[in-house]
């Protein structure tokens, strides 16, 4: 799976279901030896334990690859890479690559490809993880209101959970520094000011801002930002009662959301950690579903 | 657990009591998936790899972490990660951080975290291998003389072990530089002249030199600290018939010990290294079966 | 095992049987809990992932190592290093070390002992899976004719295989750079100029270029080099009807092959890493086995 978008609606309908049921209790477990290797090209902890922790639930065997070891470092191309790890008997690779649509390179290949990102391309595992987390909420997407706030130009996340999310219905709305948007890029939603979208959403994601990047070029400081695009306890009770607030973590305390929200009762931060991974359970268990592979 | 002096004698007792049992030969197996991960912020392959092994042999699933690409270098703080690490179902956390007691920022975090060292201060694991393989020799505590010799003043080691075998009904002994010792800190044993301290005592824990943080500043060559505090071989001819010899490891050769002594006969510092992984399960058991987990 | 040249013909034999039902489908898994740990002190992915992948394959508990985080880097002997992990309750190691017969110091050490790699002297386990590979093919060694093509001198590969090639019955050829002879060192077989070889050899094994030595010193550019002694289209020709290509990898495409016969139909680098694993899993089994272990 490389793309969310690429995915009919009842496949992703499926994929949720899963990881609902998988959220319910219910266990998957390979009825025979399966291999499978994160390669990690790219830093994400987060994102790799969450596969790591999603293959040993499924009792899948995990293969250690250190990309920073790799024979990448002596030139070696991706495409040999992976076709090595295929012909060493893995079964299925994750890859997260900071080269936008890698996958593109991978044709040859025989096993399936989950993308764990690629460059400020696709998430889809983090996508979906947001859609069970939205679903398991309000048991639609049907006339939602999504607000995403931030750095929508760079994310990975708001460009596919938008396109996404208005697939299923949902109606979304962004906000930001305005310097941050490419006007014409917006096809998938409506600017509102940020103070105006608190009110309006149903479902509140607050992007992570890269400090890296922007800070210097943009010239807000943490504190700035905070005041005029972080969601601040005043601007928290702006919110519809039953409106939720997510995050892709790591957060930036102080910054995109203020500290003591970060477990308030609407928040679902670390719930959405943890429905990232029965979302790749159900990403794994359908990929290797398809190549014949069984699970009791 | 967080630190040796916090446990219960009878706490301690049992844990040793466990410990004895899986080097007698007893096995324990998890009855259901727990996941465990390992968050090293400070190197320590030994001590991890001896967790590594001890988690294995009790049929955890370990969750590999790398601390060095995780996000605590996006500045995300050691509360967040922990908190994550157990959102995505992680079932208990073994830690080694270089801050003091970084466990009292952790007090929110809902499974058990085991202290696998913290800064100068605590390192329980390391205590209760020492404490087995003491009592495994002896078949008590009471009355036992145990000299340390060293750098106690910076060492986690001496601090923990010497409180919790004075608490057993040990005496202790300490020896090394004087420059290295806080005299208003020793309150758990004595001060010897080394040449005393190696005649007096049935169990002499030498500790390792910090190459790195003394030698300019104290004016030692590993040969000097050799000739006045290192176990030669005439002052191990001093010792008593029974006495043992343990060290923390690494060992530096030549310097704190011969290296014809390393693997003499009354040395038990590998001995210490098997034992460092049964005391571990046994803390591990321990730890889990608090939480309602069951062994087999 | 340390050294491909140090086995019986037996031995060989019985490995590569092994090996080759494992290829056939055959499965052995261990009977009991048994740990290993590849402690791989230089990188090599591909060694080290294929060692992963056999272990796993076998039911082995893989206990990790970071190298790059030991105490070694504490300045601890190998021997201080094996020794403990030995004491913790590993049953087998693999090790991987930039020192030529590393294991020359670690006579003490009671576990077996893999080679997958040290300095410019051995490498068994990639001899082995080549000794695999043309038997799979063949059926035979007796009166094969095998050309060995590149950096003869400064090959692990290159010179264990000529060797035990002879040995089985095989007749060897070299060709290459002449400057990269070590004429006196050519004791296993004939040099021959590389169009000659290519017409004449059944099996055909392509040494990889190490830039990092030779480029500058030697004064061969990839184009030169691709041209005078790479497998081009042309030369691809010339081969005999039934003879194979192997290489070791990581492949420099482009220059000791063309790009596009890295997959040609007499192509067996892919197969070498699938045969690899099959290889690795006979060695350790019979490493194993040897200890007593038992596998079903």
């Amino acid at each position: 799976m490389f793309n969310i978008t690429q995915l009919s609606q009842e496949k992703i309908n499926k994929i949720i279901q899963d990881a609902l049921e998988i959220a319910g209790g219910k266990s998957f477990k390979a009825k025979q030896d399966i291999f499978v290797s994160n390669l990690f090209f790219e830093d994400s902890t987060r994102t790799k334990t969450s596969f790591d922790i999603a293959e040993r639930k499924l009792g899948l065997k995990v293969v250690p690859f250190d990309a920073s070891h790799s024979s990448v470092n002596k030139g070696e191309s991706l495409y040999d890479t992976v076709k090595t790890i295929e012909s060493l008997g893995v079964n299925l690779v994750v890859i997260r690559h900071k080269q936008d649509r890698f996958y593109e390179d991978l044709k040859n290949i025989n096993i399936p490809i989950i993308n764990a990102g690629d460059g400020t391309g696709n998430h889809p595992s983090q996508c979906m993880l947001d859609l069970v987390t939205i679903f398991q909420e309000f048991g639609k997407f049907e006339g939602l209101k999504v607000g995403i706030v931030g750095d929508v130009k760079h994310s990975r996340v708001a460009n596919s959970n938008a396109e996404a999310l208005r697939k299923l219905g949902a109606k979304v709305y962004f906000s930001g520094p305005s310097k941050w948007f490419d006007e014409g890029a917006i096809i998938n939603g409506t600017f509102l000011a940020f103070n105006e979208l608190v009110k309006e959403v149903d479902v509140l994601i607050l992007l992570r801002i890269q400090h890296e990047r922007h800070e210097n070029k943009h010239g807000f400081s943490a504190e700035e930002y905070h005041k005029k695009y972080g969601l601040t306890k005043e601007r928290e009770k702006l919110m519809k009662p039953n409106a939720i607030i997510m995050h892709p973590a790591p957060i930036n305390r102080g910054v995109e959301i203020d500290t003591d929200l970060v477990e308030c009762e609407r928040s679902r931060i670390f719930k959405q950690m943890e429905n990232g991974v029965y979302a790749r359970m159900a990403i794994l268990k359908d990929a290797l579903e398809q190549k014949g592979f069984e699970f009791e």
